[in-house]
């Protein structure tokens, strides 16, 4: 047995405390996507990188559950001898646990890592085996793990107010209020993008989502303690309302909300939190963010600065697509470095907020593709290329796809495109009134795909936030209408339906639209909601069947692409305009 | 004071008892739409006789609780000197007993008549207010109800196989099956429904569904208790598998359950079965009913006795249409007597599925009216007659619902039939991958109408059984996406959108369909469901404003009246047929 492996390592650890066995998830504190280098417990063990997967180490075996996304890169990855793999819809973590523990067995968990709900899955399949699941003090991994990176340092700064739109004082008033009315002392926040939002701070502590790594407490008169190391602050980031505190007071000052009513957001929240707030007494309330929805709700100086961000990278879109059109062997990685050169030029640029997807042909039929040397390639004549990319300005953070023909596109490929295009354009032109909710909206995005006996296997739309993450709740457009929430006036979402044929190529049309008051029509009894699309750039009209489309459907394309041209056509050179004069002319 | 009133008489009742107040719901045991006399409780008490209603006594002050539909009724039918008259919706009673409860106070409650979520609700506003909540052993009015009506004693009869297309031996083995593979090993059905489909047995204890009240334990083996006085089932009403034992004998059935995985529908049970459980240490496993999903999915023979049994009240209603047709002077009283007449003329009729609603005029804008002498009209020329009625047959139950002009209508009218009518036809067509739910379809119902700026306030679609409760679970097509289930072949629901426009009129267009498989389109990739339109009746054509339907809407009315022609006009006299041939030609 070697005792430089990560496994054997912290085998023996697990020895030393009496435990059979250790469950190591992806996330850290915060159950955000992304996570420092300091809290990669996953991949230093196992070698895996994925978005999203988990471990489980026994005495004599250990299991990596990763999605279908991951099922080849985990075999790339991971020491699969070691790491059995496990398909963990097929097979959930907690079900296998049931199978794999014997009575008598002692399964550890860092509370800091999971959500409540998540324990209970896990305790569960402990009790069906007899087996007993215990929360860790300190977690084993980092016990053992030598050369662990620290944690993240680097400066924490103010979001302008003339981006923002609203003070920090402003918009905790309105939570001190919202909460008295809820009958609720405090709150304790440990989602990061929601202390960067209430505070209007801003950090780089993971890629592409500009948060620091912080939790917060808010108490009903608008106190509020943040726990982050006060030397990362620049002066001047926040006035004097906000007590500062290093993290490590965090768990004592949950001890001080004894007997207070204090919510938290139970699908967020660390179990270690509830378990202190329990320890010392406070009444919990599960429940959700209270400012996940004002910071859903966008104000008008975040909407013009989500339309101004907008119009940059429209036109720096513009300028790839024009420079891409008619060139022939770019592969994936130089197509996706060339749009982030385009970008990186434009004003309040502050990075991609997300890795981009440049998937052609089969691989554009990979949802969560991302090139690899292996995988790069150059599309052929007659293939998809689809580019799905954003970035994150100071003043709004974007996310677009546009899927590309090369060369001459075959009658499927356009008929099917021309199908996601109508479902996109339902959607971008769907009306609707106060209380609808995006799961029952989806419906208008399939129903063409469905018409042909197609759909696709994703959600339509997510919430995107204001230079912060672009996967944001509570809002979204999808076929589950679990904990849907109603559309309200300044949220943002995508609007991105798609259609993947397996080893042949994928086709997805995607817009951030922001949802607004819809002017009545004459006789209107409700006041109705509709979109108003966001992202300024060329629907590809080489993929576009125009039979297919209706009247109205014609109409919608048409207007949008004379939007485009007005509005990107004066931000680009020349050439590009020529080309963007082409893109955007009438259909049929 | 009178010690007559029954006020008085449950208030000394419960002085006696050292009770500060009780809480008396419109629900017997069973949870079901209609309660037997012995049970009507809070119509004994309040003299209220509406479908949902709710009353608290309390030492000083009492209330009945009330919604929307109800507000004018409830001000005719109780003195509201002693129950003071609330909405339930605006001010839930909870929320009442939470402000109007004060330190020290017991309410008591009748844990047969509440479900675990009704009491947990009472729980928590007796602990905002430093109430207790007592559980009555015995309910107070009980006590104090003279000439209380006995329980039901009619004949309990055994559901032809011809027409329930399954034996209960096999329903039985399947249940079985099921509860074993979901480790449960007993399940208690407190749905009387359920226990009817299970056991095809039918009984009139309860007018509009042909169920007896009554209770059922099922175990993992099959055994069956079923807890009905013995002699109330006819002879061969039931093969040897099942023990049939006295009501009485339910709880200490209960007791018998001691150690094992015990299956409870957690909405529907009342608290007493959980409490009963708890004590004798079964393991309650919180779920649905296992039998609400086969029986919602009907077998070939249920859809064929469905078809036949529409086809016949297709033929009853086109008689009355006929006739209605051109007559003047005939009231809605009158109108739904004669409509009831022709149906009963029909085989296998065995009574109106639910009280007919025949509202003229303004009458139409209420959506649960119900004609009383008081309100009985004759509708004027210019006005729209709504006439939503329905039948059990022993081979189906049908609900059917059509707005007729009377005299010449306006073009608000028509134009607002016409967007009802959009929206019924674009869920008529609607084609859907396997997994879909009901509420992912409702938008489609509701989209014309919300591009005018009109809404209406009900679900789209409701479950429907066969020879059983025309509201069944768990299928429904509706704008809450909570609990809602996948749609599987075999389910029957409405299709019934309608708008309603206060002290004017109202429209609703509902026909019954079946959720079917679709025939796979070319290229198709994914098997589709679909729906067949069960109701055979005439859609008003002097209502639609063919302009506003696109081709294919045009086309499918023009085939679903074809369609009623060929299928009803064999089945009716000549005159009818005459009147048939006009009212199904193609629209313009």
């Amino acid at each position: 047995m070697d005792g430089n492996i990560p496994l054997d390592l912290v085998r023996a650890e697990l020895a030393r405390r009496g435990l059979t066995g250790f469950v190591v998830p992806r996330a850290d504190e915060h159950q955000g996507e992304y996570v420092a280098p300091s809290a990669q417990r996953l991949a230093w063990l196992t070698g895996f990188t994925g978005s999203a997967g988990l471990a489980v180490v026994l005495a004599a075996r250990a299991a990596i559950f990763v999605d279908g996304r991951y099922t080849l890169q985990v075999r790339h990855e991971v020491d699969c001898h070691r790491f059995e793999p496990v398909h963990m819809v097929e097979t959930p973590p907690a079900r296998w646990l049931g199978e794999v523990l014997t009575a008598g067995d002692v399964l550890g968990f860092d509370p800091w890592l999971h959500t409540a709900d998540q324990v209970d899955a896990l305790a569960a399949a402990c009790e069906r085996a007899g087996a007993r699941l215990e929360r860790c003090a300190g977690n084993p991994i980092d016990a053992v793990w030598r050369d662990r990176p620290p944690p993240p340092a680097e400066p924490v700064v103010p979001h302008p107010l003339a981006h923002a739109g609203r003070s920090a004082a402003e918009k905790l008033a309105d939570l001190a209020e919202a909460l008295r009315a809820e009958k609720v002392d405090a709150v304790v926040l440990t989602d990061p993008a929601s202390v960067a939002w209430l505070l209007n701070l801003r950090g780089t502590d993971v890629p592409h989502v500009p948060v620091a790594l912080a939790f917060a407490v808010v108490d009903g008169d608008g106190g509020v303690a943040l726990f982050l190391e006060p030397e990362r602050l620049v002066p001047g980031a926040l006035d004097g309302a906000v007590e500062v505190l290093p993290p490590s007071d965090f768990v004592r000052h949950l001890d001080r909300l004894a007997g207070k009513r204090v919510r938290v957001d139970s699908a967020m929240a660390p179990q270690a939190v509830l378990d202190r707030l329990a320890a010392a007494g406070a009444r919990i309330d599960r429940g959700s963010d209270p400012t996940a929805l004002p910071r859903a709700c966008k104000n008008p100086v975040e909407l013009a600065g989500a339309r101004a961000a907008h119009r940059r990278d429209g036109a720096a879109l513009a300028r790839f697509l024009a420079w891409l059109d008619g060139r022939d062997g770019i592969d994936e990685m130089a197509a996706a470095d060339r749009l982030e050169a385009f970008r990186a030029e434009g004003d309040l640029f502050r990075g991609l907020s997300f890795p981009t997807i440049a998937g052609s042909g089969p691989n554009g039929a990979i949802v969560h593709y991302r090139s690899s040397p292996a995988s790069n390639r150059v599309p052929r004549p007659g293939e998809l290329f689809l580019l799905d990319s954003g970035a994150q300005y100071l003043d709004g953070t974007t996310d677009v796809t546009r899927t590309i023909a090369v060369g001459e596109p075959g009658p499927e490929e356009r008929h099917r495109f021309t199908l996601v295009l109508k479902g996109h354009i339902a959607i971008a032109r769907a009306v609707f009134p106060a209380g609808t909710t995006g799961s029952q909206l989806d419906v208008l995005a399939r129903r063409a795909l469905w018409q042909a006996g197609l759909d696709y296997d994703h959600g339509t739309g997510h919430g995107v936030g204001s230079h912060l993450s672009v996967h944001e709740g509570p809002q979204r457009i999808s076929k589950s209408g679990v904990a849907a929430v109603a559309l309200k006036p300044g949220m943002v979402l995508s609007n991105e339906p798609g259609y993947y044929k397996p080893g042949a190529y994928g086709i997805r049309i995607e817009n951030l639209v922001a949802v607004t008051e819809a002017p009545p029509p004459p006789g209107a009894e409700r006041p109705l909601l509709g979109f108003e699309t966001l992202t300024l750039a060329p629907i590809d009209r080489r993929l576009v069947e125009p039979s297919l489309l209706d009247p109205d459907e014609r109409a919608w394309l048409d207007a949008y692409h004379a939007r485009v041209r007005t509005e990107i056509g004066p931000l680009v050179d020349g050439e590009t305009r020529a080309w963007l004069e082409t893109a955007t002319a009438p259909v049929g």
